[in-house]
């Protein structure tokens, strides 16, 4: 297998925490992002939707989205399981993992994307060049502090997002968290619930990843 | 197990046609989306997120997510078996299903719901209110042809989405097709391999689910 990684991005660090959990190390090829090395056609070769993380079967077939390699890796590496133990958990999961995407994430991206000069043409990540839109950036602060919100709520009754156990919705979650930071959206001290279980999962050894 | 559904609506019929290849009947709850009966307590309760599908299971748990239903569903009814049959195939029917998501329902979504006077206030699913944003309809259309693009590309040398056999990616995909057709977003005389496609899996018995 082989693993490529861009080291300061958000999606490809989903994999890299998932990794280090299942003790699992791979040959990693870095794509330099800042540098448009993922717009070029070499890289378009491997993954036309120009995005890392992208994990390479020894039979050549790629799997280029973060949620489809960790459960490639799930199938291979079983243990410690991290989506779930049985047909209901890896549903929750699953579940779980699509809301803090579909919430956080994408709201999270949003606001970067649409903020920072240098996305300029580029405020929607693949091979579509698209403008930014300001409005967009308002919009993704609001549903991000909403989701925010959201979370603090679920961890003042759960430990960990799903079943009181360390799963990947939990490492879709801090990577939202830290990424969001990036557009100064804290958790800050109105959200205590999700402050703790943020304290808790990023002082695990596999956060550094 | 009981079965939120909206008989009108794309993300639930993804679960309809699911179900139906399985020949899997289950009890169902219409929610009238229409009437905002998603946004009122009691739905609400069920789902926060405010949205079809649910699956309720016996123990109560509820997975609010059409993937995460569907793997649920494969799960407990493993025949015929849609979302691959060994974990490569696997992880690319999910692969499948995200980017068929991520750069085409989204971009039909933010098509349709910036466009119509129906979802002013409503322009994202879910339980944030958002202003309808005018240059996401223009995003929206432009990101949807792209995708049209490269599905015509990918049925040039495959006959279905993943591994030459009918999938959850399918279904997808074909849930997409007809939603874009909502906003007179069409497949249009220059796709020919797409077109074939979707008159191959439209005329499956489940597409009229």
């Amino acid at each position: 297998m082989k693993f490529y990684d861009c080291a300061e991005a958000p999606s490809p660090r989903r994999v890299r925490i998932f990794l280090a959990e299942k003790e699992v190390e791979l040959p990693v090829v870095q794509v330099d992002l800042r540098a448009g090395e993922q717009l070029g056609e070499e890289f378009r070769a491997i993954n036309p939707d120009c995005t890392v993380p992208v994990l390479e079967l020894d039979d050549g077939t790629r799997i280029t989205e973060a949620f489809a390699i960790c459960q490639y890796l799930e199938a291979v590496h079983p243990e410690p399981p991290l989506m779930g133990r049985d047909p209901t958990e890896a549903a929750l999961v699953t579940m779980w993992n699509a809301r803090i995407e579909q919430h956080g994430l994408v709201a999270f991206a949003e606001l970067f994307r649409n903020l920072h000069k240098g996305f300029r043409g580029r405020a929607v990540p693949g091979p579509v060049d698209c403008e930014q839109i300001p409005a967009l950036v308002e919009r993704g602060r609001k549903r991000g502090e909403a989701f925010f919100n959201r979370l603090d709520q679920h961890f003042a009754g759960n430990g960990y997002v799903v079943g009181n156990k360390f799963t990947l919705a939990d490492i879709t979650a801090l990577v939202g968290v830290d990424f969001a930071a990036w557009s100064k959206l804290e958790i800050g001290p109105d959200r205590p619930h999700l402050q703790a279980w943020y304290d808790r999962v990023s002082s695990r050894p596999s956060a550094r990843a």
